[in-house]
């Protein structure tokens, strides 16, 4: 008799990261409950490829909740009126250029992940789950705050003061980042290794309307960096 | 030369507690910013409360969010397919049925002020405020684990590492509760003083059309008994 598997929200944005946080997922044994966001994000054909990606590593279901981050604005991502920076350097990554100038990008949305976490939490606990899956990075994080190992720790605790089980002593809920310590090169070897197909997989913050990604905002450097030092091509298709 | 007030974003349901948290932080100096949520809720014409007191406490700015939680389920208060219970007992508060019952009532919404608070902390990132205001008590907080001292200090802690304060160093955000402690009777003693006007309020979680509260929920049986205790009358319509 099979043991009934345990159940995981994965945290699906159809990036490169979260595409091979599921396949992490879905490896470790756990049930895949793959969430996405519509928050008025540019890049929102991400969607179409996270459905994709949630499709061929058989989640048990794929939920797209449709926020509203665009009413707060403050990002490139979700402002229109802001630009998303573009360079030809193909090989300085984000995080070079934020500690560079030692500030956040303007690409960073504020709460984000704090948001997206939290919505995973209800979804958690209203399926009797106590594990989420994130795939943040230490090592690439673009100088994002919401995505260094502090604030999930910190995440975490609060998480579980927050919900049923924190109040009634059950089973901790677990905030897994299997990322963390990866570089991006490490992702992608990873996730081949695992089966992702990361042709289906967008980073692009600026895609162009046929869905060819950019190859010069600072996403793009990124990952093609990452298939780079993997010696392996992306075959994901380009502007440039 | 009058100083610039400093802002703040006070979480505003339309209900008792949170219009004399907004009238409290006015009193404080604060410029206001009310943030109010369609989450779904079958109590939805408590935003048309929470716009008659943004509009009376003089708030700088009000906004209604739209976002997503009746998509998960799992509380009475989103899901018509739960009824949300009903008692003839007036003076039971919803605190000592669950006390009694040992357990968490069916209207708790999952996550719910983890949410809430991720969209104040995103509204605050983008206006440059390192203040919160939320209406939570611990005395009467019906058995929500959402509302305790100890969860809003670990979702400050968390908070502070997910902003770009938190990385740059600057002011740290608080999240003020000044309801923590007081009993529904001195919230409203307290409301009177400050000049909030309860009639405009609303706490059921049943209403019916026209408005008036049921007076038999566990909300209603809350608010009755604090009106009760503080010897003044409610305002507010009710069928019974």
């Amino acid at each position: 008799m099979e043991n009934q598997k345990k159940k995981a929200i994965v945290l699906l944005s159809g990036g490169l990261d979260s595409a091979t946080t599921l396949a992490i997922a879905k490896t470790g044994g756990f049930e895949c409950y793959a969430l996405s966001f519509y928050y008025g994000q540019r890049h929102a054909m991400e969607l179409d490829c996270a459905q994709e990606v949630a499709k061929t590593l058989d989640a048990a279901e794929h939920r797209i909740v449709d926020i509203n981050l665009a009413a707060f604005g403050g990002s490139a991502l979700t402002d229109m009126n802001i630009d998303v920076p573009h360079s030809s350097s193909s090989i300085t990554s984000a995080t070079e250029e934020a500690d560079a100038e030692d500030e956040i990008p303007i690409t960073y949305v504020p709460a984000r992940n704090t948001i997206f976490l939290s919505y995973a939490l209800a979804w958690a606990e209203v399926l009797g789950s106590t594990n989420i899956f994130i795939g943040v990075n230490a090592l690439d994080y673009s100088g994002y705050p919401d995505c260094r190992p502090g604030f999930i720790a910190a995440y975490e605790t609060m998480a579980n003061l927050a919900t049923k089980a924190g109040v009634t002593g059950e089973e901790r809920l677990t905030v897994h980042t299997p990322l963390i310590d990866l570089t991006k090169a490490q992702i992608i070897k990873k996730g081949l290794e695992l089966g992702v197909d990361y042709g289906q997989t967008t980073s692009c913050y600026d895609p162009a309307p046929d869905g060819a990604s950019c190859g010069t905002c600072a996403s793009c450097h990124l990952r093609l960096k990452g298939f780079n030092e993997a010696g392996v091509k992306d075959p994901r298709r380009y502007i440039n």
